[in-house]
């Protein structure tokens, strides 16, 4: 499978692809059934079925219980925003939150919003030098005191993965709800929530190659719940508005092909990053891999080139046909290294030039080679015009935290 | 034109078809165009882009000072209750909110929350028998204690339009902010808010031929915003979330149609509507058409038929291949006649039979002349089914208020 307009696209973990298989189960509900869901008439009654059609496809992705568990909503940061603030107006006693240093923003400036704003005290968990989790300080705050855990399941950036279930089960023990902002696991650990003590999970369909604005939160059967959109009676009241009906059967159908390529993604995709990442490391001096390599997404491979900026090492890549990032899209424009770069404790002089290759089941091994055949060469080129790069080379390499 | 799965479609007050023209707009933004704008790459470099030209066909069709003055949301309620949750929270103080009782649920439903939970005085302003707003009630309602007012540009269920420049007036003269939810009005009224007093207005994709879960909020420039969704900087930090880059292609391309058509609504779409009711009143006793037949939108008919239940009328307009609705969507599955009846005082035994005909301008004459053949048969056997109707036939015409 080819990239549509002929350029390598590795930068899966921003957005992907829409499926074409997707797609192709959207059309009919733009021009021809396109009645309101809630309506009495033909043009809406094909429509509910089809939402409960996809309801079901989310479901089992993730494994859960009941397919009432699941509520779709525009996307990851809804999600996200609806399970904390739903929690704490539930919840209205406890006046803390735990969550984590390298949370994506739609978790961490809502907390920075409630601190700052409603008082709440907000428990930021740090993570060693390989993004894994501080799990003494995570134990240490918790008490009866915590409304909600939010803690992601797989770092964006990095692919490092969190012991979910684990944390969760820690969180329940002193009576906190559980969240996991899972947009980056969610098609590729395989999940089990009927199983599991996660309260709240969060995904975005845009990351799992159905269209932009659409996500879904799943709340836990018996969860105490508090709709942050108030309106009509959709979603059984949970998530007022109505039913983006296209959006959702794109999502059921990604979630059904997630299920089905699961596999694959685990093994054929994560066999190219893994050529990809040693490919690099090989030809490539004064680089390393940021995240733990042993505990991380098979999709995600991100690296740090010492004494150069990301920002020109994406514009060579772009100008060779390659789309990767530097820290997350959402937090692009920015010049400081990305907060989850400096969590790590990565240098300044490597985070800059960290730079994140996210691979999904559209990608060849083509591509893969023409990567490989080209990054030696920009990099060897940004330092041959770098002033620090002579005198500093492979100094950063056994790095130490410079940010506090 | 005719309607794809060849049906007559009337409840455009619902949701719209999408226009074919503005799926072909949104179809590359699917698989090719599909990267995240906010990232450094060619496969996001040309959806930034895009997105500045549909907020410029936004800005178009309301006649807005800046693009800047458009934030683009899922839809018509997180665009209400975006409006009303940034205003209370920008205006601490101010703990009233005055709206009226034949909102859409989006503003009712959070304004019951507000009053319920947040201790808001809530002023709900009465209509009289024709839909028109209490003025009187109105101005003894504002003062400076309240924080926004909210109401809806054109009724959704009867197209009653309310006086909305006259209402912003003088909401600003006791320094409340202005809002409109347009959802109904916006590309069937013209609008020009850069000479309006209007502060903040909602629109809602699917009902001007855009797709579902797309919508925008006006914010005029200056005022005082706070977001409702947190994370990521998208739309200048007002709506966080990756942009939803086909549905706002799709909303421009929208846009700029309704712009394009609006003549057009307002003439021939107008004409057909006429030739409905007069031809519905004429050959169908007891009914009535429900709202301000003099000032209303080109589109709406909204007749009550007495003594026989809306559903049923429904199920028998569908046999016939007729889409329409009584209430609405938003509230269908209620066996209570629709707030907007009992608010104008409409009787029990005619707000049930209420039925509303919501044309666009994908209506044909020929689906105008089909309407018309059947709605007085199914009537008629309705009524020959009804045992109200022999002893109580007309006796609602000279209806009075019989709702407190």
């Amino acid at each position: 499978m080819t990239i549509p307009n002929s350029g390598v696209y590795l930068d899966n973990n921003a957005t992907t692809r829409v499926d074409p298989e997707v797609l192709t189960e959207m059309l009919p509900l733009f021009t021809e059934h396109f009645g309101n869901p809630s309506s009495m008439h033909a043009f809406g009654a094909a429509v509910g079925g089809k939402i409960e059609w996809a309801r079901k496809q989310v479901q089992a992705l993730l494994g859960a219980g009941y397919d009432s568990e699941i509520v779709f909503t525009s996307g990851g940061t809804e999600s996200d925003n609806t399970a904390i603030l739903s929690t704490i107006e539930a919840y209205p006693k406890k006046k803390e939150i735990v969550t984590s240093v390298v949370e994506h923003p739609a978790v961490l400036a809502l907390c920075d919003y409630l601190e700052k704003k409603r008082d709440y005290k907000i428990h930021r968990i740090g993570v060693d030098s390989k993004g894994n989790l501080d799990m003494d300080a995570y134990k240490a705050a918790l008490s009866d005191r915590v409304a909600i855990v939010s803690i992601m399941w797989a770092n964006n950036e990095t692919g490092t993965i969190f012991p979910i279930e684990e944390l969760a089960q820690l969180a329940k023990a002193v009576g906190a709800i559980f969240h996991t902002d899972a947009v980056q696991a969610v098609g590729k650990i395989p999940m089990k929530l009927a199983d599991s003590a996660v309260d709240l999970l969060s995904l975005s369909g845009h990351k799992l190659h159905a269209p932009k604005g659409i996500g879904a939160l799943y709340v836990k059967r018996g969860l105490r719940f508090r709709p942050m959109m108030r309106g009509g009676h959709q979603e059984r009241s949970r998530r007022a508005g109505t039913e983006n009906a296209p959006a959702i059967v794109g999502l059921g159908a990604a979630a059904h092909l997630a299920l089905t390529h699961m596999a694959e993604e685990n093994t054929r995709v994560k066999a190219q990053r893994d050529r990809l990442e040693q490919a690099i490391l090989a030809a490539v001096p004064s680089c390393f891999v940021t995240g733990n390599p042993d505990n991380r997404l098979p999709n995600t491979c991100n690296v740090a080139f010492e004494y150069i900026e990301g920002e020109a090492i994406l514009l060579l890549l772009n100008e060779q046909g390659i789309a990767a990032s530097s820290g997350s899209a959402c937090t692009s424009g920015s010049l400081e290294p990305s907060h989850v770069m400096r969590a790590m404790g990565v240098p300044y002089t490597a985070a800059h030039g960290a730079t994140r290759f996210s691979l999904s089941r559209d990608t060849t091994d083509a591509e893969i080679d023409h990567v490989i055949a080209v990054v030696p060469g920009i990099i060897a080129k940004l330092r041959s015009l770098s002033p620090y790069w002579e005198q500093s080379a492979g100094k950063a390499k056994d790095f130490a935290p410079v940010y506090s």
